[in-house]
């Protein structure tokens, strides 16, 4: 649950700049921490705990001088908030100096620091990428780029999106079961690389295509050069990237997520169809599919919640004898549009199921009659090991429960999931060519041995 | 452009909390500088520059003990982003310590202060509210509050909504014209005046009703009074608040901010009917309207462009060489629901054009085949002295140049406005009780000796 | 206990600057809080809670451009370090922008500010400050500043040595009886006036001579005038400024301060002698009076206490369990200069006892044979009500003990103080025109109705 | 240049508290960055740029518990003012977190990097602590700590004072010839290991010993242990701590630096004796040679100059034009003291002159008849590779002029250094247990392929 930009400009002066705004644009694969390393003479890096827009200023942006540039936004999980575990990571090796950002989660990494530390190798971050920075490091003692990617490629287990610099090298790296998304641009500036489409839109470059699981784009001396580093038959792309991660604007793997989602919201309306007055996303993450779901349904769209866009990350949460405002805080209901009225909410996904809960008791509060909860995804019922930050087992209300069960909980009049053919519909990606571990509990790679994401 | 609350809360440990809730409801009021006064044995205040979230932590609103609470939100015009111009406004008089929180502006302000520096009277601001928050002392001195307030009333020209406590009274209080609205909610912690319903609903209180033209409520020793100050046969309630400025979940002087917003847009549709493919806000302002606009016309709803909602005011302008990206940054075209489309855009607006330019531009090399604009205002013509910060006559594009002049401006392939019956239709308040002099060039109160907004 | 500073500079860029060097030699007089106002085409201002160094920076400093500044860093006592009191005080009058910075304190302050609020005046602040500006301002509606100034002069009781602005128009004013100092310096660039000669020097400008007791020194487009405003036939220089407040480099009313500290010394060895192997300040208040005290006593001048010179305001206090090293922090004995000596140990004052009795027990622990304590100043037996930050009548300990008293309670072998002749023949100012209320209880005016330091 | 700081504390809530109080008695070992690192569970560290006080908070030391602590105040040469070089360094390894505080310098750093990259080691920082770590975390695969210690100091070449924390063990270790110095002191608490010995005053500790050249103390479960790790005839005690660097309450290799340094101005006075009428220091490091000039020469002891004591290391330089005031800020005359006088100056020695001349032309300025600049040390003439900050040859200007040129250059009217055999007969230390490189030009150690400071 990161974002990655890798950008190559030919004007030095421009290189940090482009990267912010790239960076900028995926401010919400990460909020924890954001950085940027720019290689010119040497390496300069500025990395800060926050939002993009607070850890740099045009000043610091201006110092930051080079044709190469690797951007990073963060989203830890507990725990791990801290600047040591911040990206890129940077480090100082024979064959140059070795920028990494890394979108992932190695599931050997414990196995593979073990490994390292028999060696005599120390570590100064608890995080993954620190691992990968080192392995890299080794193998190109002895092998060119190539050949040290090939290598690498057959000891990480896991999804590993790489944005790689060695020195003036830039490469773009994605882990042969494709798990991440990674896009590649092209401007007159030069090449931009980044998680998603919009943050190619964003610098105005022109989306060329996506990075393929197992190819690595390697740019140098203002050349590229595609090179495959391993082939898999399968593939494992991250179905959740379309449900919610992803915003609406970004093109992934050739699909368009606000297609997806407004197909999955059409899909809903017809497999679990309901009498009602209108429909109304829980915004922001519902919004694409209760449109679709209206469009198909014939019934009224009509916002029944308003979102306060002032919510940050670092809201003061209400004090004892307040707590009841969690919710309320963040969004309203619009009374007019639900009083007497039968409403269907539509939610990209229900993890948990105390918000929903109380959003569906402030619908009532307002006065609607009926409330009715459309879900866009399968019920999640497994962790995930390949980076997105969700819940333990135990806190995944629907692998405690029954679909019956949750509906009463959140207390609503009716609930209904997507189903798994539903979803495939909308996606329009082959089964074996997803990583739909959270829906089906099945892993694309063996993971008795992972550890939770990092 | 402001926003401002008033509580009365029987436990004094919740007060600060409250208003704290209440004024992040109201942030879009104004971003520029924040402030809670509390008063409980003596006046405490915390005042400072930037968002309600960033100016107050649980630490400072625990220090802010009493009962009565007074808060604003400010929006600063060019030129006063000051500490000394953030209110609330605080002075110890013989009547005890007078704190203001005022939404508005005085046409007269110039000539009162200069008719009070005649007397010897000192300013430490350039705020009106220090000219009212000084005759008001002057006033009290041998006058009770109500007579006081008749008085303060006949002197002040201009439009006036204003949260005041007098040591432990808390006053509500209007202009008779009633230009800028003031709701009233009751709770069992006591009482809550906010310039929108949706700051009474952030505290789960109840919208009583409206605080009337002219009206003070007095809460004492939390007993509630309504007095008459002034009663004005006409009124002058800001149309721009329905148009633009509310939250949309807000309900103000009887009328849904919502529906208002929609029934403009089916409106529209009716009066500017177009063939298309699909309508789209230009977010967020244009949503509500939208929404109509699909339903009246039968056009299908479908979003054009996405809002980067991380965009905040302090957003670092892109440099030299990068201008060109300063629409980009905080939106994105969603390229698959344009290409090759007849694109309908709604905004509740235009005042200088520049950024619809810049849109429509954007949604055309995202491939749409036609850009029709539709506006959810009349043409804005002439520049407000009531409190919203319009441009100057000649940066209003409205009142130079043709609606036709305007389409080629933007580059539009059809524009067109609501018309002024339109509007009223929507807004369903009488013409005559309306402020609509942004529109029509007619002010309400005489403004020939008046200066810009404050 | 504050520092004041006002300068015209023909050269409007650098004014600023100026007052930034010369209040950072002021820094000793004040550190809670600085401001600098400059007067160009309007009036600039910065304020800040802090060191003169924290508030401002070079960025900050070139902004306040103009030919007229006035200057102050503040001390405060307890409770009133709010922001809302820091100084340079401004204020927008019928008689231009008018900018007081004031060191000395009113003892008619409050019944000054009833009176005003019975006109119907409001305050912004808890400062005797604003009373001073107010009543200027409702003087200068009628009168010329001399007029205004001697007006005022008769309504005001206490000390106040004032730096005022009106628009472009510099004055530097003294109470009649010359409580707080005044110099008056003359460069290149213009004038510079300031509460120490050595602010003086810090701007590189010649020391011309002290502004009198009841003089206004008056400087308008670049002519200086003097004006006497009120003769009094008594003085009350403070005469602490001497024994402790103000830099020994500093030169104050004809005297310098090194010297008479230096002598302070000599005599203090003369009226109290003792046998014994070092003497030794304790650092760095009573380092001028060791010299003297050694150089008069024939015994050898070592130290053995050594000051931490980054003990800051703001230094963390010991936690629970570590209370002890309070004092340890601040200094540290040099053991080889005291073990097995007989030590005496000079200060400038005594004014709780509790460090002093610290400071004896730690030389003591370093294996001193005996320890003997002599102090610069006659015993201090009675609060200050002009200015300087002393303790209430309680607190002092020379107000309720005895000589032997005391030296029982530091554990000192010997105590001795410096006699009130002693301390005349040092400062060698005539009696009649010294403030010796601290020491001797007489107060240069009456302060029955007074109030605590402000 | 740099201090360190070691702490065994039974009471793991005390640990870091003291650690604090302990940095912040070696503040003037360095300012520029400040860490501290504990192990209780596992390890916390919190390092920042500035000040000991600027970077901790009561807050944050609570928050660090645990038994063991290590700490570092930094004072960076050129160009490595970055966080990434603040200090503790620590790093996860096979044999368990290992921090390392390091005070000295590395002349074979740049070999040993090259060697470990060699192997594959990748490297964050550009400091010689993280090769002794990464060097130390590959002997402890195969060694216990005592031989791999005794392994690491057959690599490493240079100065290096170390406080080493593996896991829960404590370990001081001073290199074979003993550069820098290293206090061993015993409390109620536990052990503290320390630069100086005011250190150990500091936590109110006894001074037990210095760790000698070559031992390492280890502190395991409460017990220590000594142990030689490598025997050297020869000692190279640096000279510099004992003229200028220390504190002059400490003790290093039992000799007080007050001691030394008061000897240093007696010999001066025997060695240069010059007919004048004061004797004054520059403040601050001239001042205990002062005394010690003042009483051999029979002299009278006075103060010429006053140093502000509110500067600090970030300080607003004066812009263009005001220049000339750079050394004014910071200190000024007494004029009184040196009008008419014959004045005796005294450093503790000159570096590269400039601030000399200056402070001669403001006493001249002052007054003075004649000033006499007399040096506590020979004339600096190579620079330092084992920690003190020096400047290259070229800057140094005693290794370009001689003492006569000097003279004229600095405006003295004599001018006389420290002989090297008065030196040695202050410090009282063998002439080959002592490093005077920089007075001599002879290293203790082969330096030619050495790097500067680090």
């Amino acid at each position: 649950m990161c974002g990655v930009v890798g950008i190559y400009c030919k004007d030095e002066n421009l290189t940090a700049h482009l990267t912010f705004y790239s960076l900028f644009s995926l401010q919400h694969r990460g909020q924890e921490s954001a950085g940027i390393a720019v290689f010119g003479d040497d390496i300069k890096i500025v990395k800060g705990m926050g939002l993009v827009n607070d850890v740099f200023d045009q000043e610091t942006l201006r110092t930051l001088k080079g044709k190469i540039a690797v951007g990073h936004v963060r989203y830890s999980t507990t725990g791990g908030s801290k600047i040591e575990n911040a990206q890129p990571f940077v480090v100082r090796t024979k064959s140059g100096v070795i920028t990494i950002a890394h979108n992932g989660n190695l599931v050997n990494y414990l196995a593979l620091r073990e490994e390292l530390e028999k060696l005599g190798s120390v570590f100064v971050s608890e995080s993954d990428t620190e691992v990968i920075a080192q392995l890299l490091a080794k193998l190109l003692l002895s092998h060119d780029i190539e050949d040290a990617l090939k290598l690498l490629c057959k000891r990480l287990r896991g999804s590993y999106t790489l944005i790689i610099s060695i020195d003036d090298t830039l490469i773009a790296f994605r882990d042969p079961l494709g798990f991440k998304p990674l896009c590649f641009g092209k401007a007159d500036f030069g090449y931009v690389f980044a998680s998603e489409s919009c943050a190619i839109d964003a610098v105005n470059a022109k989306l060329i295509r996506d990075v393929k699981p197992g190819e690595a784009i390697i740019v140098e001396n203002g050349e590229i050069k595609s090179v495959f580093i391993e082939k898999s038959k399968k593939k494992a792309i991250c179905v959740f990237e379309y449900i919610y991660f992803a915003r609406p604007d970004s093109v992934i793997d050739g699909r368009s997520v606000y297609e997806v989602r407004n197909s999955i919201g059409k899909i809903l309306a017809e497999e679990s169809p309901v009498e009602a007055d209108i429909v109304s996303p829980v915004p922001d993450s519902g919004t694409t599919s209760a449109i679709g779901f209206a469009e198909a349904s014939g019934i009224k769209y009509l916002e029944a919640l308003i979102k306060n866009r002032y919510v940050g990350r670092t809201f003061i949460m209400p004090s004892q004898g307040l707590r009841e405002f969690s919710v309320r805080i963040k969004m309203n209901t619009v009374k007019g549009n639900v009083k007497g009225k039968r409403v269907v909410l539509i939610d990209d996904s229900i993890v948990r199921g105390t918000t929903s809960r109380k959003i569906v008791d402030m619908v009532r509060d307002a006065g609607a009659k009926e409330v009715h909860f459309r879900v866009g995804s399968p019920p999640i019922i497994s962790p995930c090991y390949f980076g997105i930050d969700m819940q333990t087992r135990e806190e995944l209300i629907a692998s405690r429960k029954t679909v019956e069960e949750i509906r009463k909980e959140i207390n609503a009049d009716s609930l209904a999931y997507l189903s798994l053919d539903g979803l495939l519909k909308a996606v329009k990606i082959k089964k074996e060519d997803l990583c739909l571990a959270c829906l089906t509990g099945n892993y694309p790679i063996d993971v008795d041995s992972a550890y939770g994401c990092r």
